[in-house]
């Protein structure tokens, strides 16, 4: 089942603020059987709003539309759906009192432009949003749906999830689509491609095939779609299982989740902890660790050790090795995830140290040297990375490859 | 003079990639006065990508496209414009030789995928690519430009900014456009909407106003557009001025530009130097302060104080106040900032300690309650937030606002 998404704000054409709503609907609705066939995004005009529906209500049934909902005199899109369907604006009772217990204790009093927003077309259904003070509207024409939602993600994800979506799958039940992805790390993509041109030949051919670049990985997303989902679903674990031979060796999850959430299925419950000793990361690591709720059970803390007095001095790093090889070395990194934990008490630990940019390179160490080193109850290892030239790319790819190392460790499989 | 965006690729519609490229396109497209009037994305089949074409072309004539040029079987995007303008392909030797340069020393040969990306439509330009394997491609045909280039953001930033923008704008002078967005902070939209109601009915009419509202902060946007650069300077800056007797205490910044790119404009080559405790924050304060390059010249580095432990053993949090006021208190994150600056022996630090969620709630101390500390050469200040419920969004809200507060001190106006 085709649907379309039609995103609206001049702020996103701009480009002050990035749709990742769309991505997200788009993984959501994906996992429920509906393919979003189109993301449209428009400026807050009348004219584009409407020419744009129109044309996606050519193609589709279904048509999801965010934005364009907030209080003041830019959000058009409720007057404009109005004047689309050629019906008046009506005060909503529900949606003013819902608005109302929001903004009690927030606001001192609800002003004009609050108020505004209990208005609605007249031949909308209001869908009600307890996160927001924008009401969520389902509209029905001539068989087809549109549903317009606030911008804002987290009131969109609420009005999707609990109402949206329940209802599309109850009236379009859909066939069974089955993804798998798997992870892939350290091989680039053509040398990938073409160790594995033989197997994606033989998949059947309900079968697709995507290679996703991620930063530090390629994630190789398989799709199956079958009435019969566990025909799907044993053609994608034969076509998984195969996959081993091949490119075993760099196959780091066959869950489509972030290294960090791996950790914490990894950790929780297995009374392990971590500390993290970081220079060139400079706390992205416990950054992405504490990104997962609950990673206070197996995340104790760490230091950024930004400056060598801090790697000295905390992380007991000889002032030796910091001369002799510099702060960029293996001997370096290794005393610093070895020291962090021991002052920590931890049961592993990760360190990073390197040039991320653009400053600082030398001859032998270019921008883009990382030194990478775990540590654990056997000992330290290190790995020597040299990503590019880019600092944001570096210090994306050297936090995520050091995830990836501690898990490795913690597997016994590094 | 409006252009539009086409994106291609599956990953979008599927959400496994949010697109950032187009957002990146629309600012610095809008700096050099042209609109981006529409983003489409579209699905990686020949008819999702001739059909999107064909409609742009209907509307602009101007057509930037990304994605699909990789060397694998799910790109398709080369082919299909070779089918869209009744063309072959053809085998472009400069291309080959920029790509098997590039490939040099990464991989040990040039396999057929990687020597297929060498082939392009038999009418377009081909605009070198010294950053990745897939050429771009400038087509015209009756008066309408058509540019394709890589989806992997480097390499799309660099073609854009080096030979596509540089052509457009020789191509289509336009008139000026200037915006200025005016940092607004702890004040809710509804409420700065309200106060603004008179200021905005005066402005002049070639300037227009929107308010983005972003995590911790608004921005306030305004751009004006006129053949004569000098009215609209002018008429912004009045405006913008007219803003201070009426929202002055929130005004935050006149630049737009991140907290950490504040910080570090104000300590770059001021000989001050900075450090971090990061509880509930768990590393993005520092994560975000060293995203800039040459912070190493002002942080100095921080600890992840996630366990009480820490707080205690490396801050010197007394375990007094952290038993009989808990982690998350006034009397913790003060002592916790004091801490961290004199361990590190720095000028100014910041520390966090809160209830990122969604676990670790008390009565008195819901999901999204933090406090901030911010410590100088005068002592110590700490304000509490209540930020609300979802994890992602305390953690992002309270490191923002830790540098906000930074930034206010060191200012003198905190």
């Amino acid at each position: 089942m085709n649907l379309e998404i039609i995103t609206i704000g001049n702020e996103l054409l701009i480009g002050q603020v990035v749709d990742t709503n769309s991505a997200w609907m788009g993984v959501e609705l994906n996992k429920r059987g509906f393919d979003v066939s189109r993301v449209t995004s428009v400026q807050d005009t009348a004219d584009a709003i409407i020419s744009s529906l129109k044309e996606a209500l050519d193609r589709v049934d279904i048509i999801l539309m965010t934005g364009g909902l907030g209080p003041t005199n830019d959000d058009i899109t409720k007057k404009t759906l109005a004047e689309f369907f050629g019906v008046g604006l009506v005060f909503n009772e529900q949606a003013y009192a819902d608005l109302c217990e929001l903004l009690k204790g927030r606001v001192s009093h609800i002003n004009d432009q609050n108020r505004g927003q209990a208005y609605v077309p007249e031949n909308c259904e209001v869908i009600r949003n307890p996160v927001g003070t924008a009401p969520v509207m389902w509209f029905e024409q001539n068989g087809k749906i549109i549903v317009s939602m606030p911008g804002v993600p987290s009131e969109m994800k609420q009005a999707m999830e609990y109402e949206i979506m329940p209802r599309l799958t109850n009236r379009f039940p859909t066939g069974h689509i089955i993804h798998k992805t798997v992870l892939v790390y350290n091989i680039p993509e053509a040398v990938l491609a073409e160790q594995l041109t033989g197997w994606e030949s033989c998949l059947p051919s309900f079968i697709s095939l995507a290679y996703l670049p991620a930063p530090g990985r390629i994630r190789l997303r398989l799709s199956a779609r079958s009435q019969d989902e566990q025909t799907a679903q044993a053609a994608i674990e034969k076509a998984v299982k195969e996959l081993y031979p091949i490119i075993g060796d760099h196959i780091f999850s066959e869950e489509d989740k972030s290294a960090q959430e791996l950790l914490g299925d990894q950790l929780r419950g297995s009374g392990l902890t971590v500390a993290v000793a970081e220079s060139c990361t400079g706390g992205r690591i416990g950054h992405l660790i504490t990104s997962i709720a609950g990673s206070s059970e197996y995340f104790v803390g760490g230091v950024m050790a930004y400056a060598n007095e801090v790697k000295h001095e905390l992380l007991k790093v000889t002032n030796d090795d910091l001369m002799n090889h510099g702060a960029v070395s293996q001997q370096v990194v290794e005393q610093m995830a070895l020291g962090v934990k021991a002052l920590l008490g931890t049961d592993y630990s990760v360190a990073t140290s390197g040039i991320a940019g653009p400053g600082g390179a030398t001859e032998e160490k270019p921008v883009g040297t990382v030194w990478i080193a775990v540590a654990g109850p056997d000992g330290v290892k290190s790995e020597l990375f040299c990503f590019g030239g880019y600092r944001e790319r570096n210090i994306h790819r050297s936090a995520d490859m050091a995830l990836i190392l501690l898990i490795r460790l913690i597997e016994g499989k590094y």
